[in-house]
């Protein structure tokens, strides 16, 4: 028997008996289901499914292989990892430390089955904490004029060294379109607000001045349009009038650092997949 | 001793001392202070209080004038009630009948110290349900044609029977800046989405196409702006990719009840001071 | 095709290629999954499975008994249902009307896939209401003298029925472990604190005394035990030094609703399975 | 004006005009109410308040030695500070390092107005972590036979150094009442339940056998009586059939940090009071 499991993410057109084939494939070739989850979005006609099995006999490269080609025939696209796998993730911040703190903690206490590769930030601020963690800290700094030439450094970092994942723990920068489409990879972000409510800058004081008695944050996969790629993962926690903006951010950190860390260990997790502007969560 | 507490809701510029001379005034009378609450809003420089008193043997009618000529050389605006007073209240409702039903129980409950005065439906559908609760229903249609008369009915039957708030229990019309200028009374809607995100019409169909992982419902003052009022009261339930938009309006209901009630319940005992698009709410 | 799904609840020993076998057995019949959920408990080396699926062409009779037999062949017990069975239910209540009304309004609503056959109360006092919602309302009082007669009236009205659900909706007589042995139906009872916290008699009140800042409300399976029953669902709400006993009650009361509806909305519809003394929930 | 805020707890038995007498006091000398809060328990017949005031020109240190010669007046106990004293603490710790660090970051960050003078705990591990962010680290390791003098080496610790506050962050030993009885100062513990439920070890090992829907974590000040003294805080989070213990260990740390912290910090900002097992909490 293998040592590890395989967990594949499949998503394609909704046919009949799709459950069932997929399971009859592994069974035949002396795989077994650990967890299965499937999902039609019926306004679109798509089937979505996760899929975690402990493989037969044969070598798991090759049941990869095998479990890519048996996707294709379904008309299905498919993503499929070991659970030994960990992915390559570099980790953007700015100033604000709370959810680089919370990331890097959850991280060495096992939380977050990835490989944080370094930290990259715009700031020298957090050299000291991110060589206590023994991880790499990059300072590439942003200016206006230097933002084009910054991005191009952070990118050949990233493709160099195979990342797989970037996570912005409230880092400052808007990313460029450009940039996105270069990188290719997925970018989560955490927004300060319950979007689409007070998208854009400073939610907190949006917030206090609309008088709202809920505040949030969002998790969300960044796209060319600012805070409106798919949402992952949201929280909120009660205010009252005698919040003044300041308590509203010091709560907020608090949701933040849950919602960024839950986001991202679900990601790596295998477990999110993106469609039409939403997410599909097998938790 | 006077049979019932007294409660008294101010605000005004703030300036020093209000707390001692509010106590102090209620004490020198033979008062004693049960509730003392108080906030100030730095931003705008405003004092809000509440004060909830046991006064001593005058007669409270006389106690209340007195109070309110006091507030006066304060400079503050009051609103003044006996612990005995039950707000007249009317509700309107269209056909959702989850919020009018909830409403109703509590009220025959005894969670709402107010007395329902009557509903009033632009629909004849909840007639035999407000006889078994014994409260009369009045059915005023509403076409585009006949809205403005339909708004008439409804102003003079809330003015001939010295109603003092309105609730909008999912009432299904938009009511007319000019009603309620005419109205001068305070008016409270349910909204079923997290304001601001989602205002205006369907709002489940648009946390649906927006992939929220959460849905709210939103207490709030009607203005003139639509579902732009002070928010008085607003709750969230999780939602994931497997909820539909009838699963969302079936979990939306139960926010809605919730939220609705309580914002009345609040208002009915003197707990809500609105100013700057914002509530104060002392609960 | 059939006009209905079919929900099947297995359990039984844990053995390799379950999931895959009963996926294959559907397909190969011309049956469609819809839904498949499963669970492993490692501590007891037992598999759950709720599948729900469209069957083929055959007879839907006819099916449920072959996957009877399917079942029997994978040593795994079964319950299987339609998607358009509406399991019959009788509802206990003494003279706490809030979980009544609740549960009787989502019914009518259509948010509770059962048919209420009737009502048992040892009290009048609800019959005018349940005369309302047009459900049959029998009175069967108890005394400590009558009680193991009454405990026979109301069981062999059970029987007579073909009741396949009891609800207690803060139902205030403890039922006998001889009643519940010749019932052999489930029982569903609302307790009012986050158990196992505040077991027996007036929690709120022991919940006041502790100072505990949540208060609950559980839901969970009637066994002769009491109070120690599994665990179907549980809801908490914050309360602080505030709080009289008297709002934990009225606090408690909206726990109570909710939690309650929220379990035989999941028994109904076929997603509890019971074992060890605690639940599946398959939601 | 002075240049910092004093805070004022009192408590003891309930009369009339306490509210006007305290505002009355301040106003007389100069000074102006921020904020003041009160609670009556009726079931004890004792008043309680905080105030928080801006004093007129006299120094602090006299208007404090005033203002408790005038609780006594009242008959009333107080405890009175500076809106800028900080609070000496000692955070004890054994291996478990979440809430050590959760402490230590919101600390650093400002959100604690305390002076965290030290750690001390039975093992060395988290010296390294300690070090880095610049808080002595005492080692006292214990042992059925050293306990006594273990405790014995921290009692005089912490009054060399004029400790005010002791927090157990998940400190694995047991305090002895002889212990408590001699240090005289309070004691925050979090326990990793909803407590009265599961007090004792491995409470999530219990919450996982009894099968809840729902886990928690409690703030307490320690008292002889094992997890049972004075509730501080609680929090809960969701749980299902699919969570391991493992998942609910995880699952707790989150609310253990969030319930300490809070904890902490309502206690270092002079807003509990503890009276009959219970804790009044001006938030």
């Amino acid at each position: 028997m293998s040592s590890t499991t395989l967990t594949a993410l499949l998503h394609g057109p909704d046919q009949k008996g799709l459950v069932a084939r997929t399971a009859a494939w592994i069974f035949e070739r002396g795989g077994n289901i650990i967890h299965a989850d499937q999902h039609r979005d019926e306004d679109y006609g798509v089937f979505f499914q996760r899929v975690e099995w402990m493989p037969g006999d044969a070598e798991t490269a090759q049941e990869m292989a095998a479990f890519r080609a048996f996707a294709t025939t379904l008309g299905m696209e498919v993503r499929i990892a070991r659970g030994s796998d960990r992915p390559r993730v570099v980790i953007f911040v700015s100033k604000q430390e709370h959810c680089f703190h919370d990331l890097l903690l959850r991280w060495k206490a096992g939380e977050l089955p990835c490989d944080i590769r370094c930290i990259i930030s715009n700031h020298n601020d957090l050299r000291r904490d991110a060589d206590h963690y023994g991880v790499p800290y990059y300072v590439i700094p942003v200016t206006a004029a230097t933002k084009s030439a910054a991005e191009a450094t952070a990118l050949s970092m990233i493709k160099a060294d195979g990342i797989e994942l970037v996570v912005l723990a409230r880092y400052m920068q808007v990313l460029s379109g450009d940039f996105l489409e270069q990188l290719g990879r997925p970018v989560i972000n955490i927004h300060h607000s319950f979007l689409p409510a007070f998208a854009g800058a400073k939610p907190y004081h949006q917030a206090h001045k609309r008088g709202v008695k809920i505040i949030g944050a969002t998790a969300h996969y960044v796209t060319p349009v600012l805070d409106d790629g798919p949402i992952i993962q949201q929280a909120v926690a009660p205010v009252s009038h005698r919040q003044s903006v300041d308590d509203l951010i010091r709560k907020g950190r608090d949701l933040e650092k849950t919602v960024l860390a839950q986001a991202v260990r679900w990601h790596v997790e295998n477990r999110v997949l993106a469609y039409a502007n939403k997410t599909v969560v097998f938790d």
